[in-house]
């Protein structure tokens, strides 16, 4: 009997997770998933558990139960410290190590602080389950933090949350927290006032969503005046601090900053001896086949793969990925006797689309183009599709119908699991002591600044 | 106009909260609770969020979102350092304060050690969504790290749980890891096997389930070891610790050790002036008011309530606080100009049931006796009922039903958010690397161990 083939595939998106699906059927193959996560996650929706919308749990699914019934495909949950090219060895953190016939990258991206690292201290990206529940908890802690304060201009300051960038990523944070704070949140409190509440969007371009048409980036820009997040537009970010963010010619309070102005490739390619692009993205050619490496694949965010037609880089989202490991899976699939040439990989667009907030989005395919609740609508049915798992596309559609009708959030904890800081200390000089008999909130002000 | 009556309450428990909300038509009456967590917990259920059957969202609800609407609450999210008899303040550690003209302490309990606090530093306690997320991800990363080994007998230490504490919450998290474990991720895994599995249930007494009769605690026994738990009866714990807990006569290896021994009132109440029992509870009269203080009253675990027909103080259950806290409501919530003396707190046993797993329970009130199928119904829908919110009712009834018709866990994330240590280097010794052409998973073995 001939031998098996072994695939290794490091990193379990949407990418990865494709190329071991779509080798379900090839029986000359045995490949292995390493992820240094245990669960594959749907990162379109990541914004939402940041925003109390939905659970982690609805949005994650064990990669081990994904391929529970494959028997070609095991999966590995450990973290990859390099890959030995020359001896196809891949070596893991923890001591372990796999060899591999043929190897696919799919290792995503990181945020990108254009060489301010330092911003990350002060900030949130949006990338794990951990991002979205330290962002969650901090905007729960900012409110809870407003109510001690009989000063508007204190509230106010703490009600204060900053999205910096534009992109579909930045458009949803900024919605969705304006939703939290006005819609759900601000009936909750008794002293904060929803108009204390202050969501910024800063952009460098002079529109957000660059990739759109302009009248669906300045229909985008209505909607979320709607729903009250100040844009700043054509604004340079100079400075995270720990309670502000500095613009060009503003400084803006921010309880909360939310970096969503870009990503890069995984760090961690800079150590491998590969091809990189000045981005760090790995080159490959029109198969998805690593530069200089015959059987090593790059897809999905890491991957830097020129569109043939166009000239030009594809975009870092999620149905390049797919489709890029649904190519890779049918090159690896085949019998590794025939010598046919592989197709190159083709894109095919299936439209862009971002949701800004309740009944309000936009989606652009070629020359259609949707705007509002219709778009919505088509948002919402496309993300439910793609979620992995009937639990979870039921628990995601039973969760949005009750938040549309009842106007609650279910996920609303801080369990101080994530909290970067707890609450922090009233500050005494914000609000003295009322020394006459007080009402509750206005007892719990700070002691001792008499 | 009459000055309003202050009325402060510690604790978002089930005393604390049915407080509150019997308030809810007390116009002369303001009430302020005071919870260090931002959510009432449905403890209950926590067992199922530690064994990844639940989300949190799923259990917990936000104290402030359920008092909305009634206007006469106000909620404090804080932890609080002391209180002040004297004059009737109520002190935070953040700093602020809250002065009060009724108290109510309804605190709850913690883990009790009996005096061997440094076993919690290698076991868990299930108290917290903190403390179930902990057992979750520990658990998980036991299979992951079982699963790297080629030698059984390092799987099966892994693979080796125990709880320690056969009352409800211990009988129900055996039952549940062993479901887990059997039911559900063994089938996930390639080189695990079912058997490989172990899950020790530690009792002091000669059976568990205490308070039941002994036809139900052997039944539970019996349900027990259906569900494949092993039982230590009659077996003091001498020591937890990292690897193993230690009986009298063995040593049982430990990849987690859950504690469920016992409950003592939390230690902050050892720091007030007030009268305590032996076991730190506070003493009350038959109106659960305080000993020596006339507007301070206890209620629920924290408090040594003796019932007047037993002579012995009320168990610490759910039940008991939720009919205190509905009791001291209706004393504050009279006007105070009326002076009818308050009419003593009588307990009415509602019965006691606890659950060992699919379609396994036991459940005990008077001279109703029932175990198996029916009284795992009954114990399905009274957790629901009392479950606060339509959306958790639903999402809970929802999830309960996709498990048990596909054997599947909605929750089994590793977020690495409580991970008390993450994955453990592959041990060296414990399994050599295969020098020949291996499959996949043989190749993830140590390596420079030859």
């Amino acid at each position: 009997m001939m031998e098996k083939r072994r695939v290794v595939v490091i990193g379990g998106g949407f990418g990865g997770m494709r190329v071991v699906q779509g080798l379900r059927h090839a029986k000359h193959v045995e490949v292995t998933l390493i992820d240094k996560e245990n669960h594959h996650l749907f990162q379109p929706l990541l914004y939402q558990v940041a925003t109390a919308g939905l659970g982690s749990g609805s949005i994650a699914v064990p990669i081990r139960s994904v391929f529970r019934e494959q028997k070609n495909a095991r999966v590995f949950f450990g973290e990859v410290e390099t890959v030995d090219f020359a001896h196809r060895l891949v070596k893991l953190k923890d001591g372990g190590q796999a060899e591999y016939d043929d190897l696919v990258i799919a290792v995503g991206a990181e945020n990108n602080y254009f060489g301010n690292d330092h911003w990350a201290k002060h900030s949130f990206g949006l990338k794990s389950i951990r991002d979205a529940i330290g962002i969650r908890e901090r905007i729960l802690l900012a409110f809870e933090e407003a109510e001690r304060y009989e000063d508007p201009a204190r509230r106010r300051e703490l009600l204060s949350f900053v999205v910096v960038g534009g992109g579909p990523t930045g458009v949803e944070m900024a919605g969705a927290i304006s939703e939290l704070g006005h819609m759900v949140l601000a009936g909750d409190y008794r002293r904060v006032q929803p108009e204390e509440i202050r969501v910024v969007l800063v952009e460098m371009a002079d529109h957000v969503l660059t990739p759109f048409s302009l009248e669906l980036r300045l229909a985008a820009e209505r909607q979320l005046r709607e729903l009250k997040v100040e844009l700043r537009l054509g604004s340079k970010v100079n400075d995270v601090r720990e309670d502000c963010v500095v613009l060009e010619d503003e400084v803006v309070p921010a309880s909360v900053v939310v970096w969503a102005a870009g990503v890069k490739p995984v760090t961690f390619l800079r150590g491998l001896d590969l091809e990189l692009t000045r981005w760090g993205h790995i080159v490959v050619d029109s198969s998805c086949r690593v530069r200089g490496h015959e059987h090593v694949y790059a897809i999905g965010d890491c991957a830097c793969f020129v569109d043939e037609k166009s000239g030009e880089p594809l975009p870092g989202v999620a149905p390049v990925a797919i489709q890029q490991g649904k190519h890779v899976a049918k090159i690896l699939g085949r019998q590794t006797d025939t010598h046919t040439p592989d197709k190159p990989f083709r894109y095919r667009d299936k439209g862009i689309m971002a949701t800004v907030g309740r009944s309000r989005a936009v989606l652009e395919k070629g020359a259609i183009r949707m705007k509002g609740y219709l778009a919505w609508l088509a948002w919402g049915f496309v993300h439910i599709l793609y979620l992995i798992g009937f639990r979870n596309r039921f628990i995601v559609f039973f969760n949005w119908s009750y938040s549309y009708w009842t106007f609650k959030r279910g996920v609303r904890l801080v369990t101080g699991l994530a909290a970067r800081r707890r609450l922090r200390r009233i500050d005494q000089k914000a609000g003295p002591r009322i020394p006459t008999r007080p009402s509750k909130l206005e007892e719990l002000q700070p002691t001792g600044s008499e």
